[in-house]
């Protein structure tokens, strides 16, 4: 597909998206106004560091490159609306089929989450692979969720389960958009944080912008099969993956404690778990392993799990 | 400066811009509601294609990634808001310094052009340096100006002076940002385009768009100092760089023939030429020479000068 088919097919894939006015091969796309505040988020995916490309191929790595934005717009409880997509292809021969993959990776999720692909710029030079996509996003009436807003007494909660995603769950993941639509629809989201770094790292960022501290509950984390399999190799507990692996691209947020009450006795996500891992305190990051307390290092480590 | 430091920093940048809700630091930025039209635009330049880096220094290029953005939100007419940049940074010894200038070459221009950098994605790697840009912008109330409402019998307009970029107008350039609204303040734009490929197949794009052709006087298009400078040691006639060298980013843009000869009486725009370069016509893309008419290929080639 030359670059001219190549627009006119990007063209065809937003015609009658609702907010698109201008879409592929103007200078600029131009998208209907936004009546509630814009999210603006970008990630930028490279060979060797997010993903091998001989080893995941192009499809795998187009998905996972929007699904990292789409993760970011729901940390924010948004509503996912156009992307563009920038790529720089290494010089190869089957860089057609190549591109083709790496696009169809990048429209079906942007299908399956509404999301039109407004534009972009794709070259080829002498380097490896690079794409780099900037999602723009819409908050809800509600508001846009912050990572400031966490307070001494909250409950802290994460979906699903956690650590291991880089046997696969940080390629095949669901970004968790839905979720948080409906969690901010049900309680009120003080914080939250989608988990890339790690929960204990990204559950840090929320403390060191709210200014306050937490302490986890050892046995609460709710650990995935993949890090149980990890664990077997890597020779550390399957824990210490929970805690620090990252990538999970699952959604870490704390309510009041009778909002936390409310998810626990009534979850309005069906299908997906939701799980109290904690409470906020007023300073410091902990964890209670076998009833003592012990700090928690945003790496994920602990000295004695 | 570490990741943190460059996050604080940025958000000292962004604080107290009108659009700005949330900066840099969060999963995603949040803007306020845009109540026009929302322009998206985004390039990605790297070293080898659009500039060597050694060459040019890291200052120079972060300048030319969000000048190449802003040029494209001008083509629009439109107002720039705020930009995102992605960077992948070659793993070198002096890379602190590296970003700095970088940013500081991003900086200086969004500054000029009140345009709030509120977020990015700054990583490292195995390959050269490669930067992605992507930059929001507003339609004002007169809407966008797009590439597809030219008409036969249209006067044809360029800004400035045209070809031989590559000595240093690529790298310098003034993004025509406010000679856009301007114009459009002015007269009635028809269709407009910013010269990125060259002066010939920017307005072939026009003419696709718009479904007509044009005939240009070859003795009326504006030769940049440059060009004479480059046909000196290329071989070619000066014009042929100013009909194909491209990297110019200045503004071509067609109005009615009432319009046009408005704009010939008094030009809104003081202290930057403003051209009638030919007129839109049926079909086809011809070049006046010496008065006789000859085919004008899209690459900027015409047979005989």
């Amino acid at each position: 597909m030359g670059e001219f088919e190549y627009i006119r097919w990007l063209r065809e894939q937003t015609r009658g998206h609702s907010r698109v006015l201008v879409g592929p091969g103007d200078d600029t796309a131009v998208l209907a106004p936004f009546s509630q505040p814009v999210l603006v988020t970008t990630d930028m995916l490279m060979d060797g560091t997010d993903f091998l490309i001989e080893e995941v191929g192009p499809r795998a790595a187009g998905r996972k490159s929007l699904a990292a934005n789409l993760s970011d717009i729901a940390a924010m409880a948004g509503v996912p609306v156009a992307a563009v997509v920038s790529v720089a292809l290494p010089q190869l021969s089957g860089s057609l089929e190549f591109s083709q993959e790496l696009f169809r990776g990048i429209r079906e999720l942007a299908d399956q989450f509404q999301t039109a692909i407004v534009g972009g710029d794709t070259n080829s030079w002498r380097g490896p692979f690079a794409i780099s996509i900037t999602l723009l996003g819409e908050a809800t009436s509600l508001g846009a969720v912050r990572r400031s807003a966490a307070l001494p007494g909250d409950w802290i909660f994460v979906t699903g389960s956690l650590g291991g995603s880089i046997l696969g769950h940080h390629l095949n993941f669901t970004p968790r958009v839905q979720e948080a639509l409906r969690l901010q629809e049900f309680v009120r989201l003080h914080a939250m944080i989608d988990v890339s770094d790690g929960l204990a790292a990204d559950l840090n960022h929320i403390l060191e912008e709210s200014g306050c501290g937490a302490v986890l509950d050892a046995h609460a984390i709710p650990i995935s099969d993949a890090a149980h399999e990890l664990s077997r190799t890597s020779g550390k507990p399957p824990l210490q993956h929970a805690l620090g692996d990252g990538e999970d691209f699952e959604l870490v947020f704390t309510v009041s404690a009778a909002d936390g009450a409310k998810l626990l006795s009534h979850s309005p996500l069906p299908g997906v778990a939701l799980t109290k891992i904690g409470e906020c305190i007023g300073a410091g990051l902990w964890i209670d392993v076998k009833g003592e307390r012990q700090p928690l290092e945003p790496t994920g480590w602990v000295h004695q799990l």
